[in-house]
């Protein structure tokens, strides 16, 4: 062990953890009269959302929680997760953020597992949950979460929310502790196995903020600022919303919350509320600019952070015809999440739009304090000439300690030090990551990897196609082939043989190889996704083995 | 104590201490090519930067400096500091920047109890440390860093930096240890006793880091971006140039290192560099303004933050008529330093600059994670009424846990977990702090407080007056009553009778009090400065002191 110099702190002396009350400080300083506004039904300033932090912490302490224990929120993008965003953690418990997408035992199952003792509801999930709740045996209690409609609950109800908040003392004193307690709890689905519980410090999620705002130093860029006016898009259950929320409060900027995403009510929220900064995934910015709305309204000065999956080139220029300033960034669940944001040069920023979109969806550049290597099979860095792949491992300060409960899934997740991401990629010699697929994705075929994500790009290339998926199945020849499955747009009759003389351009032009062309291409009718919206290449896999079972 | 839930890692799980290590990884990620600049002497790019790094930090490892030394430095500013800003702490071992503007009995003094190991000195500093070597027992040698001269000297010297370097191995495997670890130790020289020795840790440093490039986030402010060109202006040696060196390595912008102050040669840095952000203090302001150089050069784009003591209104004018956008900030060697920096609202920055700038020059708001109040007599917190005065408490992640070996001062500056900064402020209910003096400088009169600062004020506003400095003694009747000595202006012949008529005029309009008018006025050539260039206000005194006991 290195023996550096460590000097105990003066008598007296503070040795200020970083604790998320800290993150509520500077806000209110910068702009006490700034907006929180949640949808069409209510609107409040900074002052208010401090005072509603401390009535909210005396309402779980009344309603019986203490320091450790977990309280689950089941609500849509609301100023009431934003004020349990803060007022959970900052009285030492723990905020379980329920996916309300997942189907009802799996709810079950993640509130079991966590072991939820109050649990804060919107009426749309009361039914559900009055479903389940036999299994919830460690729940003392619930408090509704009403837009107004109230529905009788056979759920033993401790009250609504607003007016026990109203009832609430507006003054408490936010113990320090342990900056390493457990803040936040939520479950990534994955695609095999149940969920599995993702949980954060208060010290992680203190520097992930402190980080996130750093980004504003660079100039040109489309991060948060403090004339921005920030909404999520990206849902306050998934990872934080990626941390904006606290970084948003920390700055003092007005907050939208859109409350439930219907793409039309986001386009109007961010006409009429004048949103400037959001994030999303590529399926909702799909899903936003081809919606009414969207047709007669030009998004001109709204930033957008994307992640979650690749960008398609295509969707990023149509979004910047609409008026949208688009930038990719990459993390995961269990990296809090950001690790990468596109980083443009000088010389990059100067370039015509249509010359920049191809840098800015790519993966990016890791963010500061992330160190970042990307290893091949024997554990040596590749060369940072771009081209060759890898896997992405990771050290930052705000990454998952492990899962809850799993220690062998968490000591998986680790190995010698670094987060495995799961992601192949490659990277320049000027820094830029470029994901190139899922590590259990890649093809391998006649001893070469294949991307399925570059195939599936190729493929999208071919003006009849609307969606495609590629995955890798067994070959005796070759050990894997591609098999694609692809979806062509409304009222076209798509031939397999089309694509297949689509692909042979690129396998003339030496960008693919021979063996690169999916011997199987089959024309389907719709892909499965996960329930956030991802590419559901395991449900394929399991599909085709049992095809493959039956023949 | 709070029980919250704290999960141990998962095996394998890499904690991520905040190691100034870290703060390395992203400039040259974000622009491996841009400069680093040491006057007119040398330029490099942050490639070369790393890699001299790691070839300084095998240069101590050899010359015997281990985890937990001390490494002192005596230099200008320059890209040798900046490597020692990184080598030395990430290699566990302590950066004792030497105030090399000192006595030299103090000199000795501040290195002969910091314990120094090891010394780098520039050539203009040997002559001075040949005289006190005999005063430094616990030095093991000597490197000297030259700019060309390379003067005989009777130290026993181990070589020159750059021969050295250039001979040492460029990769260095750098440790991992406790964020607490002591990185780098200065001396305050305050107005009272010995030096005090101020130290930091990496995790502080880090914080600070962070914490200041969060204030890029605010549009319409002077912060350090991007696309900036950083010089600074407040020696390297205090307080490490404000942290500005670690922010600006980290966003990877060009740097510009002056060397030893001439006023002439900032300005033509200024000029031939592009410089676009630097710190300093009024006085040196003043120095820049008045300079042959700045006669004929624009200043246009130079974004200059101020601290150190307040800044007068006169100053700012005359730097906003020659192009710099000045901003002010506030802080101590204790504090890291930053505490507060001025921030405008959208509607204050939308005034004329004119009416900007009395907002501008004000002490600021705190920046994010600053828990400030301000505190009266009865440790009671004043109103938020922007008058009312009390000292300023605060608690931050950068601030000094104590001083070094005197755990007494180090209780006598933290009292109740609260640092005391000993100045004297009233606060907005917008959370603008303004410090109206240092609590030993307020003048106790007539049962009344009477801000020094604000009477040295109102007599400067005298056409005639160019320096001014007020203090109390002693008066039967009232208490405490002012003294005030002034400099007039070069060729002015200044009664003392011209001051009194001239700050009569405020008390008719109830400005002031009657007895906030001095008794005694009187006419001096200079009035004494600190090291730092601050009025020296205990000398004052103590020359008052010895007047009265004479007569």
């Amino acid at each position: 062990m290195v023996k550096t110099r460590i000097i105990p702190p003066a008598q007296g002396a503070h040795a200020y953890p970083l604790l998320i009350k800290s993150l509520l400080l500077s806000g209110v300083r910068y702009h006490p009269e700034q907006e929180i506004v949640y949808a069409d039904r209510l609107r409040y300033d900074y002052r208010t959302l401090n005072q509603r932090i401390h009535r909210l912490a005396n309402l779980l302490t009344a309603s019986g929680v203490g320091p450790g224990d977990t309280v689950a929120l089941l609500d849509w993008d609301s100023h009431r997760s934003l004020e349990c965003f803060f007022a959970v953690p900052m009285i030492g418990a723990v905020l379980h953020t329920v996916n309300v997408r997942l189907s009802p035992a799996q709810i079950a199952y993640t509130m079991s597992h966590a072991e939820d003792h109050l649990v804060l509801v919107h009426d749309d999930f009361l039914p559900m949950l009055a479903g389940i709740q036999d299994e919830l045996p460690t729940v003392r209690g619930y408090i509704r979460l009403t837009d107004g409609e109230l529905p009788p609950s056979r759920l033993p109800l401790l009250g609504e929310y607003e007016t026990l908040l109203a009832g609430a003392d507006c003054h408490y004193d936010f113990p320090e502790f342990d900056e390493n307690s457990v803040a936040t709890l939520f479950y990534t689905t994955g695609t095999t196995g149940d969920p599995k519980g993702v949980y954060f410090s208060h010290r992680q999620l203190v520097l992930h903020t402190l980080n996130e705002l750093t980004l504003a130093a660079h100039t040109g860029q489309a991060p948060l600022r403090s004339d921005d006016v920030y909404m999520p898009i990206t849902p306050m259950f998934h990872v934080h919303a990626w941390g904006f929320p606290y970084a948003a409060t920390m700055l003092g900027v007005k907050q939208v919350y859109p409350g439930r995403y219907e793409p039309d009510k986001l386009v109007r929220l961010y006409r009429d509320e004048g949103v400037t900064f959001s994030h999303c995934v590529p399926t909702i910015l799909q899903m936003i600019l081809d919606c009414k709305e969207a047709r007669h309204t030009s998004m001109q000065g709204w930033k957008m952070l994307l992640g979650g999956s690749a960008l398609p080139l295509g969707l990023a220029t149509q979004a910047h015809r609409q008026g949208i300033l688009i930038q990719a960034g990459y993390g995961m669940s269990e990296t809090c999440p950001l690790l990468c944001v596109v980083h443009l040069t000088g010389e990059e920023l100067a370039l015509p739009m249509d010359d920049q979109l191809p840098l800015r969806i790519r993966t990016g550049t890791p963010i500061p304090l992330v160190d970042l290597r990307i290893l091949d099979e024997q554990g040596q860095e590749v060369a940072h000439d771009g081209v060759t792949m890898g896997e992405i491992v990771v050290r930052a300060p705000w990454l998952a300690q492990g899962y809850l409960k799993e220690p062998e899934k968490g000591a998986e997740l680790w190995q010698g030090g670094w987060l495995h991401t799961g992601d192949m990629a490659s990277i320049t010699s000027g820094g830029t990551v470029e994901i190139k697929d899922r590590i259990k994705d890649v093809i391998k075929t006649g001893g070469e990897w294949i991307s399925s994500l570059a195939l599936e790009n190729l493929i999208s290339a071919h003006p009849e196609v609307h969606a495609v998926a590629v995955i890798g199945v067994p070959d005796e020849q070759w050990g894997e082939r591609p098999l694609a499955l692809v979806v062509g747009k409304e009222g076209v009759l798509l031939e397999p043989e089309a694509i297949k003389a689509h692909l042979q351009r690129f396998v003339d032009s030496g960008r693919i190889n021979r063996w690169a062309i999916p011997r199987q291409i089959r024309i389907v009718q719709e892909i499965p996704k996960t329930s956030v919206g991802k590419v559901n290449k395991k449900l394929i896999r399991e599909h085709e083995q049992q095809a493959v079972s039956r023949n």
